[in-house]
């Protein structure tokens, strides 16, 4: 006998067989229906209501008597009021009679995961790392099949997944977690490969880590795998800083010192090992939790993370010691999570490009995009730039320096709570008015902001504003004439900009701009304005269509002043976004989505590097970008705002 | 232009392109010449004697020059006296006309092996780790590629090798290994899957020791897996015994002791540690050229060296954690050899039959046997039996205890120098004789041996001994009438006879037999007997036709002897052998092809496993079996030997 079922609110209906259950049928009429615990009524997470009555425009005659009586786990895992308003586990309903189902939102599947960091990314929830619960016979005389044997029937008769292996440090434990779950258990498999974790009973949630290891700052991202949803974010300053500012310094430490190679590695390992800790501490959870932890960082950060002699990349032919993606356990790497837990190395591209502008890539997706041609630059201590669209991509790096992270500034900080990360300053009167990071207020003179330093954000907006303000020119040089108590000389004898005065900064002393930090910047913007200019000349293209501006700032920088500063060429405005850490974007969608690793792999193949610094007119072109905005290239977008410039021609 | 070559003691012959190398024609017409450098010009194997004059037989001219000249690889890689006897590399030397070609014996590739250890086993050289050598072309700035992948190309391009990926501890030093190797390295790989070692230039040999690890004696063989020979055999205590004389004790101890598990399986990983530097050093390696171990035991060893949890084994329904083969890295184990190193554990059959049963198999190989009912005798402290031939194969297990090892015996020793190893009594007389391991010659009274114990053989012979010279009676009493000064009380006033008065013994003191060591002898025996009966039962035979006896005493068994005592069912003698130590055997034919390691898992699943001890008679027939050779069952093979002995019926 066969009943009419109709599923709201897809409208999804048919005919299903009797005794079926409602979980049975919406398979079959291709209804996602959430069964985490694959139909062992363990979960409680395929709550349907059952709409009762006849339903004329459906033509059906839907009651609760249409259905099996109520199960004792039901009653267990429904609440009262919930059974009141005919809710029903679909995994326990079975049809005798025609029904109309309404899946309520939390039920529904979720096969999609939005990150929301900035920029709104939709991905597919499909981590590498699954999770799944099984209920296995127990062993008797009669079936003495071993443990492991035991639960790889069990995975491959509920899930379909054959040929499973079963790391070293699960096996050891597996008898005893069989039995403490009386032989029901959650199992989570890598790659539909190999079990890398097993726990007694039901066990809804499992974790992963995208982590985005900058040579200055490294921002981590704890995610639900379940849900795809991030839980904690957090960062910390690569503590392998002590070792050398920017790459080569680092690089010529591992050469220079016996255990250097060694010394970087672990550095950057206990930093990880401490995120870990204080990640899922916050949310209640241990690093034990953490099955998968997906990496991106620059070439050089990958080798000395890895430990990977990484000298050989320092010099011509600069040939890295692998460039495809890379599996390894996380107890290989001495990273203090899951011992089993799975540590996946995005691919490297060529040269000096490496697994972070490939996670930028997969973030930002330039090779979907059809006839635009799309500049995305990634601002950090190395920065990479992308040029392209679909047709062709071309990606190069270029040696920005640490101005924009913070490092080199006298004020300078990472974006975190005390930050000044945006500035303005009234071209009339000089005064100055700021934001800082955790306040929402803006603050000026004698209003007590309690700024510790500028971050990112903050430093680009600081240099546009002295810029706009007439308080330095063209050549980044301070007009001292002006009159106005906040331009002065520093210890040096240099000129000075005093953004926070000592009374109203959380540090008791004036938090200022001095000569020295305009010159970092400018140095950090002329090589991102080079690069991308080579890129262009490279694509034969004149103009741009679309600026994504990618950094691991925490807080996004302010596409205005980035312009006014010239830190990439004439863009539309209305086309310039800045989307936060792409990167680190990259990272969780590799983890929440193993395909991303393929995409990964054939975008690092695919986009074709150019080394820019070694083209004949380098030097010439890095010198007319050292000016604001540029010596020479023209600026339409933003003539407006320089034609306003007091002094400038 | 082709010419003729011929290759001499094959006799193949055909047409060969001019400008191909004598290599290359060898590959052309079916020769196997040795070339582990893959035709390099590096290591000097393929040396081939060209023979030169008209050689009417044949209807060839083979002269000298109808090959190219000598090259300077030869001329570096030949001795002078073989440049003058016409000796060229095979890999360098061009055909320019007919030559006949003589490959001596070392020059032809070993793809079978021969295994001397007590039976002569032949088996296919077909390891799991193999070594390649490859050359590539340096990176330049045209050519940079990554380290990996230069590598993986050579090894597709020159040995079809494809899709291998590589251990993590292999890629961190592999960009300094290629530059030391100046481009040219050996690479080991695993199942034609994984790098696991890459070294400098051209390393012909590599190693792997297969370890039979049993529960009182551990017997270790390390194998030049280039060749297939076993360069060092070493052994030694158990050093779980401090934990537990058998299987159970052990299990128990597990069980009862927080840190049970983790002391017993440190205990024996710091042995196999032990093991792999004495045998490594004594032929001038270290444990690092160590890239394979294979491993067989019984279940309960294998649950406790790899600290699987083994309380549930010890109890109804005795699941293993784990039956299938299994594959860990030796440094997930703690094992000190080769970081990358891969330790292969053979399968489990079922109960208390492991993967050291296995390993008879695979070396004894009944599963090809036609018609003879084979039996197979495994003395152990944990014995294993199997019954059978190519239709049927059946096993069982029983708890022999260690007695035959040489626990549980006065003055019972391993099989080690200074172990006497066999003994005579003369009934008339009733003097001993006896043999020492290490030393040629037999001693009596008055001849210095310096005899420190008795081992296994010894153990056999010499209650096979007393019983032929009527010193105990059927049951295993003394017959303390007797009159001779070597049957006197010990100090409990228990009778005993001594085999070696202080002055002949090496140990200043008596060593004798005693009544506890007839009582331990006749209970480990009559358990061998009763398995091996019940399995003949269940099969459905009243006789075997052929008996195997293996054990790991080191030295050989006595056939007779051990019949004399009964330790199996009668059977011709001339039918019976003893094979030394064929788990051992097996675990080196598991390592030197990988083949049987297919065999192995085959028979593992198709054996089938009696549960004798439950048997409802077992109890009266193993009391039966208590008495010389038995109570009961006739003895017609051994009936002469039997109708000598005074006073026996």
């Amino acid at each position: 006998m066969e009943y009419n079922v109709i599923f709201q609110p897809s409208g999804r209906r048919g005919k299903v067989a009797e005794g079926k259950t409602l979980l049975t049928a919406s398979h079959e009429l291709g209804v996602d229906i959430e069964a985490p615990c694959g139909a062992h009524k363990v979960c409680g997470k395929c709550k349907v209501k059952i709409e009762t009555g006849f339903f004329e425009k459906f033509g059906i005659d839907s009651q609760m008597d249409h259905l099996s009586p109520l199960t004792e786990e039901e009653k267990k895992l429904l609440k009262e009021d919930e059974i009141a308003n005919n809710y029903r586990l679909a995994c326990a309903a079975e049809i005798k009679g025609d029904v109309l189902v309404f899946v309520p939102e939390e039920s529904r599947k979720a096969d999609q995961v939005v990150l929301d960091t900035g920029k709104e990314r939709t991905f597919k929830l499909d981590p590498a790392v699954k999770s799944y619960y099984v209920e296995m016979p127990p062993a008797t005389l009669e079936d003495h099949r071993d443990d492991l044997r035991r639960l790889q029937d069990a995975l491959k008769e509920q899930f379909g997944l054959e040929n499973l292996s079963i790391d070293y440090f699960v096996l050891r434990e597996l008898p005893n977690i069989l039995r403490d779950g009386d032989w029901k258990v959650t199992a989570s498999v890598l790659y539909d490969r190999e079990i890398i974790d097993v726990r007694p009973g039901f066990v809804q949630k499992w974790y992963g880590i995208g982590i985005d290891v900058g040579t200055t700052t490294v921002a981590a991202y704890l995610c639900d795998l379940s849900t795809g949803e991030m839980l904690v974010k957090d960062g910390m300053m690569n503590p392998q800083v002590r070792y050398g500012e920017d790459v080569l310094s680092r690089i010529t430490y591992a050469m220079m010192h016996e255990d250097g190679r060694e010394k970087l590695h672990q550095a950057i390992i206990e930093g990880i090992n401490t995120l870990a800790q204080r990640m899922t501490e916050k949310v209640g959870l241990t690093p034990n939790d953490v099955l998968e932890i997906t990496l991106v960082f620059n070439t050089a950060m990958h080798h000395c993370l890895l430990n990977l002699e990484p000298k050989y990349m320092g010099r011509a032919p600069f040939a890295p010691a692998i460039s495809a993606p890379y599996d390894v356990k996380a107890r290989d790497l001495g990273i203090k999570i899951n011992k089993a837990a799975n540590i996946h190395v995005l691919p490297v591209e060529a040269g000096f490009v490496g697994p972070d502008n490939v996670a930028v890539l997969i973030a930002e997706e330039p090779y979907k995009q059809d006839d635009e041609i799309r500049l995305i630059i990634d601002i950090g201590t190395n920065g990479e730039i992308d040029l392209g669209n679909r047709k062709k991509l071309l990606s190069t790096s270029c040696a920005t320096g640490p101005a924009l992270e913070g490092a080199q500034i006298k004020f300078g900080m990472r974006a975190a709570p005390g930050a000044i990360e945006k500035i303005k300053i009234d071209p009339e009167t000089l005064e100055c008015t700021y934001k800082v990071i955790g306040d929402d207020k803006w603050h000026g003179r004698g209003s007590k902001g309690n700024a510790k330093g500028i971050c990112g954000s903050g430093i680009i907006d600081m240099v546009a504003e002295v810029f706009k303000a007439g308080i330095i020119n063209k050549t980044g040089r301070f007009n001292t004439k002006l009159k106005t108590d906040r331009i002065r000389k520093d210890e040096n004898g240099k000129p000075e900009y005093v953004l926070v005065f000592a009374e109203d900064s959380g540090i008791g002393k004036d938090i200022t701009v001095t000569q020295g930090d305009i010159r970092a910047v400018q140095l950090a913007k002329a090589a991102l304005y080079v690069g991308a200019k080579m890129l262009m000349r490279h694509l034969g293209v004149e103009k741009v269509d679309r600026v994504t501006l990618a950094g691991a700032f925490g807080s996004f920088i302010d596409k205005e002043s980035s312009m006014v500063i010239g830190m990439f060429p004439d863009c539309d405005l209305e086309k310039v976004h800045a989307v936060g850490n792409a990167a680190g974007d990259g990272a969780q969608a590799a983890l929440l989505d193993k395909n991303k690793r393929i995409e990964a792999r054939d975008v690092a193949a695919s986009v074709q590097f150019v080394e820019t610094a070694v083209e004949p007119d380098f030097q010439e072109r890095f010198a007319e970008a050292m000016a604001f905005p540029h010596a020479v290239d023209p600026f339409p977008s933003i003539q407006h705002i320089l034609d306003r410039i007091p002094g400038y021609k």
